[in-house]
């Protein structure tokens, strides 16, 4: 998306926002075009939620953020676009004609994507001027979070424009999901809707309440559907025997009265009086602002979850963190260092999971920060993840750490390096935690590495190219003062009971 | 569920085998009755399946397990039973012969509950014995890890068993959800019938693959539903203006042409041929146990993500490990201790996430592993939660760690603990931490510590209650050797660069 600077929005509601939020963490620009006159007030909490998740998301520290304008006129956000990006009210009659003015108003090469979640491309882009470049870029909410987006183009629509719509989106940290046909309802709001349908009946028929309903799904098949759809679901479930087994063993149950789908329930006042009550009571009184917290601070979660095992949603935000610590690590290189002053290589922020009872960091947490400053150490020297793959790598023998002050949730840290000493087996190095707003001294971590040969499994010199980046900053840094609290034992003062 | 020590279990298939694996961890005897010549084997291959992931659910060091015994008897599992649990064939021409054994060989108040996922309680309870006792207990695959039960009751069954049964499952680290009312398929089996045919449809019409729409479900609506239902969902997506709203906004799309799910496809050869090889590909010849592993993983890795913040299925894995850690806690208070031996209070198994990218146990996870240790050490001497909320608490200011071996994902650790020194405001201890097998020394941790007055966030005398059982421990250790490694300080033993 090496082309795409300018992000022109159409629309600025709960999807609009969240797409510009999702472009300006990503450093692109943003102009949305919104009528609403409290639209800049909205995008604005969208946008601080979205910047709050995001700083969760991935420890690579952010990257610049882009600009944020908002305007009046369609052609205003459509003109200077690289990317137009349209999410207004699900109605023909309002998307095509001001679609029309959009694409009347854009460069023809420029792609127009339409969050429709259920309105056919090839209606849509029917009469606009270069049609060939419009297609839907279905997103879900929260579109900063979620990763799906269903790609799916019109009769007109070309297969370029479909790679280039998905590369843009996947550069976003999204997963696209290209469909093959077009059909109303694109296919996970069709799987979604089946789902309502049923629970609206649940509801109408008093088999259950909004509540019962809803945990009917989280506590049961919605856990096992985060990571894993229905077929690889029943896939295990059929156990050794496999898919054949379960469909012939579960077949039958197809024809028994299992769902009222052959029916749609009538969205009559009482049912709807009667979703409404049911919903307020499960809402429990928190604000919406709250819940979307919750809700983000759990999709987190669960992605980071399952980052761990490298599957599912867990494996797009593998990707995008990648890149994210790439980009970091690039700016980190080319970054001039004073070989005379401390390196400054690893920043953090304090998720609330790092809060222990007493509403402080938990101790491990210390260790964390401090061990992921070592490793930006490493990279610095080229002790990376490319030597490691060559059977070398710097162990860590020994840690001191002294906890100076209380660290609270949310806390920005800095990671402050002084190298006290090297050869060419090891390396001696302190850390000073540091409040990167008031410059604070929280914590230090003086540490003992042994560089390693990893398949011996014992100590070996480092390769004369890590010496020879190591050997300047030890030099720099022996002029140093040594810093307070190195060298020191724990003991007690005082006598002894 | 003091009055339950044995089940008997009625079919030893998947869900049978995963009831047997979620009794046996919980500490209680089961009984299972199974045909299958092979029912030892899977059953210990659930099992030790269940064990592994067990072992990561919680950090609260398991407890003692129960014992397994199979038959081939019904008589023989229901006889001596304290709970029944069916998980035959979902057939009523089974089911109910079985059931009536079962029944007569009971004790009349011991309760009978069906995993049954869609025939009717009332159906299966007429005419067994004291029908008044029998309920669905329905549970998902993995039984062990998944926390929904629905709970139904048939026309007969009294409010109070229905109350004894949740109040047993509850106890095992379940969710019981109670049903007001009897109806195929329960509630969550619908919601997943509606999603199952309307993605037959999808496959049938050639409009995605089985993979293509597990990848609709899992990066997107699917991530949502493991914490939060429809319900809430789309009330969060109405934005400021709420459910009504958003009711009112997209019920006309009620009417749209969005599932299919008017009709039921036929499942001919045709569908069933191509489903099964969808599934194929989609599996990429992992086996059933890799993907089975895979599943649990990720279940606990979200489960714990949602722990977090308290919401979902993770408030009930934190109600259960709370009572784990309780357990376990009392076993450690009332353990007889030596006052001259070290404490050996925490024990901890390094899990696949511990792992670093050079195969070993990530720095930062050492000193999780020492400060739970030391959280343990606080806990003996009174210094638990209960002091936390007095105000009290003793903080870590000084760390020093030697990592004298590697340690790998699965092996059991032991943290044994000597006091160097106390006084009335300070805790001088050192954390040695072995492997539980064969004794060897991988790590060790010297901590001071600093009794605090958390409001005033200054130090200030302990509680002479804590007092009085650190001294004779202190006193008791002060006649052990120092150990190796205590009262040391960081530093380059060679010449520097």
């Amino acid at each position: 998306m090496n082309d795409i600077k300018t992000v022109g929005l159409l629309g600025g509601g709960v999807i609009g926002a969240g797409w510009a939020a999702r472009c300006l963490l990503n450093g692109l620009d943003v102009v949305v075009c919104d009528l609403d006159p409290e639209a800049e007030r909205k995008l604005g909490e969208v946008i601080a939620n979205a910047g709050r998740a995001m700083g969760k998301i991935s420890m690579a520290p952010p990257g610049p953020r882009g600009s944020l304008r908002i305007t009046r006129e369609i052609e205003d956000a459509a003109g200077g676009a690289d990317f137009i990006q349209e999410s207004l009210p699900e109605r023909e009659d309002i998307k095509i004609p001001l679609l029309k003015r959009a694409a009347k108003a854009a460069r023809p090469e420029v792609i127009i994507g339409s969050s429709t979640s259920g309105l056919l491309p090839s209606r849509l882009q029917a009469g606009i001027a270069h049609p060939e470049r419009f297609l839907v870029g279905h997103p879900f909410n929260p579109v900063y979070l979620m990763p799906l987006v269903e790609v799916c183009g019109g009769d007109m629509t070309t297969a370029e424009v479909k790679d280039r719509a998905a590369a843009f989106y996947a550069a976003l940290g999204m997963r696209p999901l290209m469909l093959r046909k077009e059909i109303d309802g694109f296919i996970a709001d069709r799987l979604m809707e089946a789902l309502w349908r049923e629970s609206l009946w649940l509801v109408k028929d008093d088999i259950a309440t909004a509540e019962e309903i809803d945990d009917a799904l989280r506590f049961g098949p919605g856990l096992r559907w985060s990571f894993m759809g229905s077929f690889l679901t029943y896939r295990i479930a059929g156990g050794e025997a496999g898919m054949r087994h379960f469909m012939e063993q579960f077949g039958p149950s197809l024809k028994w009265p299992w769902t009222k789908l052959m029916d749609v329930p009538d969205l009559d006042d009482a049912l709807l009086d009667k979703i409404v009550s049911q919903s307020d009571d499960q809402a429990g009184g928190r604000t919406i602002r709250d819940w979307e917290r919750l809700r983000d601070d759990c999709l987190v979660s669960v992605m980071q979850g399952l980052s761990g095992h490298d599957f599912g949603a867990g494996t797009v935000l593998k990707d995008y963190g990648k890149v994210l610590f790439e980009c970091a690590h690039e700016t980190a290189k080319s970054a001039a260092h004073d070989p005379s002053a401390p390196l400054r290589l690893h920043t953090a922020r304090v998720l609330p999971e790092w809060i222990d009872y007493n509403g402080h960091m938990t101790e491990s947490r210390y260790l964390q920060v401090f061990g992921d400053g070592t490793d930006a150490v490493l990279r610095h020297i080229g002790a990376d993840a490319e030597y490691h793959k060559h059977g070398f790598s710097y162990y860590t023998v020994e840690t001191h750490i002294r906890h100076l002050h209380d660290v609270n949730a949310d806390t920005p840290l800095q990671v402050e390096t002084q190298i006290l000493g090297a050869d060419d087996k090891r390396l001696h190095i302190f850390h000073s935690l540091v409040a990167a707003e008031s410059g604070t001294l929280l914590a230090s971590a003086e540490h003992m590495l042994l560089h390693v040969d990893t398949k011996e499994g014992r100590a070996c010199p480092a390769a004369r190219e890590v010496l020879a980046k190591l050997e300047p900053i030890a030099e720099g840094h022996a002029k140093l003062p040594p810093p307070e609290g190195a060298g020191r034992a724990i003991a007690m003062p005082g006598p002894k009971v």
